[in-house]
């Protein structure tokens, strides 16, 4: 994703702790009662981007409280004035390294997590760099509750097929594989800002659900 | 597969029991001693067509037993014909329903399963009868050896992704998943006559491999 220089970021961020939460990690173990302070599923995406994917999801499910989580200022900023826009209550926002997650969030803490067309890092020497390596998946493991779900979105078809083989071998199951998500095949979908522009283009957006 | 009516398909089979084997059942538990006469690995091609995958493989790899599966007499004969021009050693048929298989091979008799191009069978009513549907899966299971490997290409998006939720909910693992197989991604190819066919017409080839 393309990062402009936010020279007022920084304020902003300062400004919105209400919603950009600082220092995350006081909250593991207490999303619940500190922070939504209601027993609804919380739903996380991993590198929300520009935030449309979680604004659009908050507003149709006033029954999941959504976090989420991205690390480039310039953008969660973007984000954030999106939420702030939509009145949306049960939303916020870390401005943080997916690494950190275990650090964020208690074992079983999370139900569910997506992965929206995530960089495909697709250099052998960058696997490490994917959020679908072992790496990663164990720390995904490590938050969600059992039965918990990971979702993902791609156009990236290598991508894709590198991701389906890490959830297999690092124990997830498979409950959905579309390797051609549209309107017909998913009535509920919700776009995120590159997937509505790789939609339009005619190309093939690639999805899959996994369980712990 | 079209089938086309062939007068002497019976007469031939009869003529050919060292080839086509009467009664695999006998053989359960033996392969290695009484047919094969060695200890090299048993590959199983389940709905081996007309034979061109079976025959090719089995001159590329001296080194392994095939045995091919097929329900269709008058096409079964075809394959024969193809194995016997081949003058290969390594190869025999048998033609059967698949459902019979834990009857033809004991528990770890078989290395390797392949399913290539199988009846995709879409409707949903007609779920069952997918070679990879759940009742199939176990019966694979039972005659597979621990880590062994099961092979699947097909030309047919929703039956790939049929496929592959089913592996991983049965507890397969998934080793390999190639959403366009070609002569890049796979130098040692070898290809069915569907493959021949639909590569030529440009059709993208799904491919993967799981082990149990």
């Amino acid at each position: 994703m393309r990062q402009r220089n936010k020279a007022w970021a920084d304020e902003f961020l300062k400004e919105n702790t209400d919603l950009i939460l600082h220092h995350p990690s006081q909250y593991k173990g207490k999303w619940h009662t500190e922070v939504f302070k209601n027993t609804r599923p919380i739903h996380v995406e991993i590198g929300t981007g520009k935030g449309q994917f979680l604004v659009n999801m908050a507003e149709k499910h006033p029954e999941v409280n959504f976090i989420g989580i991205e690390l480039a200022k310039s953008v969660v900023v973007t984000a954030a004035q999106k939420v702030l826009a939509s009145e949306q209550e049960n939303i916020y926002l870390i401005q943080e390294n997916a690494h950190h997650l275990p650090d964020i969030f208690s074992q079983g803490e999370v139900d569910a997590i997506f992965l929206n067309f995530s960089d495909p890092w697709p250099k052998k020497r960058h696997e490490k760099r994917r959020l679908t390596s072992g790496t990663f998946l164990n720390k995904y493991s490590d938050i969600l509750k059992k039965e918990g779900k990971l979702m993902m979105k791609t156009d990236n078809p290598a991508f894709f097929e590198y991701s389906l083989v890490r959830f297999s071998q690092l124990g997830m199951i498979l409950d959905e594989v579309n390797m051609n998500l549209n309107d017909d095949s998913c009535p509920d979908r919700v776009m995120t800002e590159y997937e509505e522009r790789f939609t339009n283009q005619g190309k093939a957006i690639y999805y899959c659900s996994v369980h712990l």
